[in-house]
C-alpha cells in the first residue's frame, strides 16, 4: 500500500529512474540446476523435438541460466516408449512426449492427448487451463510420481492415406489400416483391419499392398514421408485426433527441488510452447497441404457426412467400453464428455460459424 | 560440448546431485525494476483487466522480484483511451489494451486487433507469431517508440443484441446500432444508423428505443450488462470480431533498459496469458451462453448464410477501402490477406470439418 501512494506520487517521472539498487534479500540465484530431458521424437524431427529443444532454451534464458536442460532424442539416452518410466523412476528429471504412448499402463491415459471425436486444441486447453483437465492428469501422473504439463498440440490431423475410396462406412470392410491406439479399435468395429508397423516400414507396407491404407499426422510430416507417391486418396479430417496434446513431464523429486520461481519459468515456457507449437503445425500444414496439392498432384478428400456420423457412433461406444476398464478412467471419461457438451452450444454460434462463413 | 560429455558421462546418476553451487558470473539480479502499467479496462472487469493483473503477477514470480509491475485500470492513472500515448511518450513503462482503439492514428493500426471476416483467434496467432503478423505490428509501433506484443485474445464475439428480426441485408436498413470500428463503417454501407454511445448509456438506449441493436463483446460480459431485459434477440456470430487480440505495450526505452532474461520473461508471459485469456474467455461465454439461454430464455440466432455473405462482400470492399487510405495499412493488409488465403485449404479440411462434425 505505501509503495503505491509512493509510486502514485512519482507521477511523470522520467523512466530508468525507477531502477533501484540491487535488493539485500537472498535471491534464488544460490542454486543451479543441470537436468536432462529425453524425448519421444527422432533427432531434429520438425516441430515436435525442435518444440522440446526450444523449450529447453527458453528454460534456460529465463532462469539466467540457473536451470540448464540438455535434451535428448529417442534412443539417445532412452528408447523413445522409455520417456515415462525413466522420468517416473528419476532416470532423468523431465521428459517431451504424449500421454496415449502410457495407455498400456491405463486406458486413463489416453484422454489427455486426444479422444476420437473429442476436443480440438482450443477444446483441450479449455478443458486443460479452466476445467477439471489438468487437475485429472496431475492426479493421475502423481502415482508415477510425475508432474505434467501441456506443451504443444498438433492441431487436427489428417485422416490418412487410401489407396480406396471412402463413400460409406462398408468402405472400411477388410481395409487393411495402420492406425495405431483408439482410431484402430474404431476401425477394427467397422470391419477394418489394424495393421501395426514401425514408422520406417509404412511406405513399402503401402506400395506393396500390404496395407491399403495409413494414417500418419497432417501435411507437414506427411509429406516429408513421400506417402504421396504411393497412395491415391489423402482424406481429412482426422476424425480420431482432433487435436493432441504434447506433454512435458518433469520428475517429482525434481521439481520439489526447485524453488518457485523455477517452477513458474517451467509453466510459462511450457505455455508459451503449447501456443508456438500449435501455431507451427497450422503454418506448416498449410504450407505442406498446398505442395501436396500443387506439386504433386494430391486428390484431397472429404470423408463423406454420413461416414463420419457412423465413425462417430461407434467411437462413443468404444470410449464407453475403454472408460469401463478402469476407475480413473471412468471419472476423467465423465469430466471429458461433460466439458464437451458444456462447450458444444457456444461453440455452435462462434468457431463453427466462423470456419462455415470464411469458406 | 565439453558439458554435455560430462553429463552423459553421468549416467543414471540420483536426482539432486546436479544441483551445482553457485557460479561465479555476473547475474542480472544487479538490477530491480519497478514499473507501472495503465490498461483500458474498468477496476476488476473480468478477464481483461484481471488478465493484466495476472501478467503483472507473473512478471514478478518469474523475475524473482526484480521486475515489478504496479497495474492501474483505465482513468486510475490516465485515460483508458490514453494507454497508447502515455506508453509512447514514457509517462508509464507499459500497458494492456487493443490496438484498434488507436485507429485515429492510422487505419493500420486495425489489423493488429480484428478485422471484419478476417483471421480467428487461432488464425492471429498463427499470423503472429508464424507468418509476418508481428514483425510488421512491431514496425508500426516502433515509430511510437512502442514493443507491442500479443497478450490475450476474446476468440469468436457475438453479433449483437437486436429487436428487430435479421433475415435479409434489407433488415439492416434504417437499423439504429450502437457499433463502433469497421463493424459500423460495414453496417453503414448496408443502410444501418451507426449510434456512438459510451458503455454505461447502452442500455437505457436500446430500452427506450434510441437503438434498435447493440454489440458488445460475448456472453460472459454481455450478461452482466442486463441486455437480455432490453433485446429481443442475440445474434450471432461476430462476423466483425472473429478473435480480437489484446496487446501488452512497452515503452521502447524501458524495454531496452531491461537485460535480455528479463526481456525473455515480458515475452512468456505475455504467451502465456494470451493463451490462457483465449481459454477463459471460452470457458466464461461457454457458461454465459448457458445462462442467457435456460435461465433468461434468451433466443440464440444465427445470422442467415445469405446475410453473412452480403456482409461479408461489403466488409472486403470496406477494408479495401480502409487500406488504401496509408501506406502502412496496405503493406499489412496485402500481407494479412495473403496469409488468410493461404490458410484456408487447411482451415477447409481441418478446423471447419471438426466444428461440423462435433455438433
Amino acid at each position: 500500500m505505501e509503495r503505491r501512494r509512493f509510486l502514485k506520487g512519482l507521477g511523470a517521472v522520467a523512466l530508468g529512474s525507477t531502477v533501484v539498487s540491487r535488493a539485500t534479500k537472498a535471491y534464488s540465484a544460490e542454486k543451479r540446476f543441470v537436468w536432462r530431458m529425453v524425448t519421444s521424437w527422432p533427432p531434429n524431427f520438425p516441430i515436435l523435438q525442435t518444440g522440446a529443444e526450444r523449450l529447453a532454451r527458453r528454460v534456460g534464458e529465463l532462469s539466467g541460466g540457473r536451470l540448464t536442460i540438455q535434451v535428448y532424442a529417442g534412443k539417445e539416452l532412452v528408447p523413445p516408449l522409455g520417456v515415462f518410466d525413466a522420468v517416473s523412476q528419476g532416470t532423468v528429471e523431465c521428459g517431451h512426449s504424449a500421454s496415449y504412448y502410457w495407455a498400456g499402463k491405463s486406458p486413463a491415459f489416453q484422454w489427455f492427448t486426444s479422444i476420437p471425436f473429442g476436443l480440438n486444441a482450443q477444446g483441450m486447453n479449455t478443458w486443460l487451463y479452466q476445467g477439471n483437465g489438468l487437475k485429472l492428469w496431475q492426479e493421475l501422473y502423481a502415482q508415477f510420481n510425475i508432474v505434467p504439463r501441456p506443451a504443444g498440440n498438433t492441431g487436427v490431423q489428417m485422416g490418412g492415406w487410401f489407396n480406396r475410396e471412402i463413400n460409406s462406412l462398408e468402405d472400411f470392410k477388410g481395409l487393411k489400416m495402420r492406425m495405431p491406439g483408439l482410431g484402430g479399435k474404431v476401425l477394427k468395429k467397422v470391419g477394418g483391419t489394424v495393421v501395426l508397423l514401425p514408422a520406417g516400414e509404412i511406405y513399402t507396407s503401402l506400395e506393396r499392398g500390404v496395407i491399403d491404407a495409413t494414417e500418419w499426422v497432417g501435411p507437414a510430416h506427411d509429406l516429408r514421408m513421400g506417402f504421396q507417391k504411393v497412395a491415391k486418396y489423402y482424406y481429412g479430417p482426422g476424425w480420431h485426433e482432433p487435436g493432441s496434446v504434447l506433454e512435458f513431464i518433469v520428475n517429482k523429486k525434481a521439481h520439489d527441488a526447485l524453488p518457485d520461481d523455477l517452477k513458474a519459468v517451467l509453466d510459462v515456457a511450457c505455455a508459451e510452447l503449447n501456443v508456438q507449437m500449435l501455431t507451427e503445425f497450422e503454418h506448416e500444414n498449410a504450407k505442406g497441404l498446398q505442395t501436396l496439392m500443387k506439386e504433386h498432384k494430391v486428390k484431397i478428400k472429404h470423408f463423406p457426412p454420413e461416414v463420419l456420423k457412423g465413425l462417430r457412433k461407434v467411437a462413443k461406444e468404444t470410449i464407453e467400453e475403454e472408460a469401463s476398464k478402469d476407475k480413473m478412467a471412468q471419472k476423467i471419461h465423465r469430466d471429458f464428455s461433460a466439458f464437451q457438451e458444456k462447450m458444444r452450444p457456444w461453440a455452435n454460434i462462434s468457431e463453427r460459424e466462423y470456419y462455415n462463413f470464411i469458406i
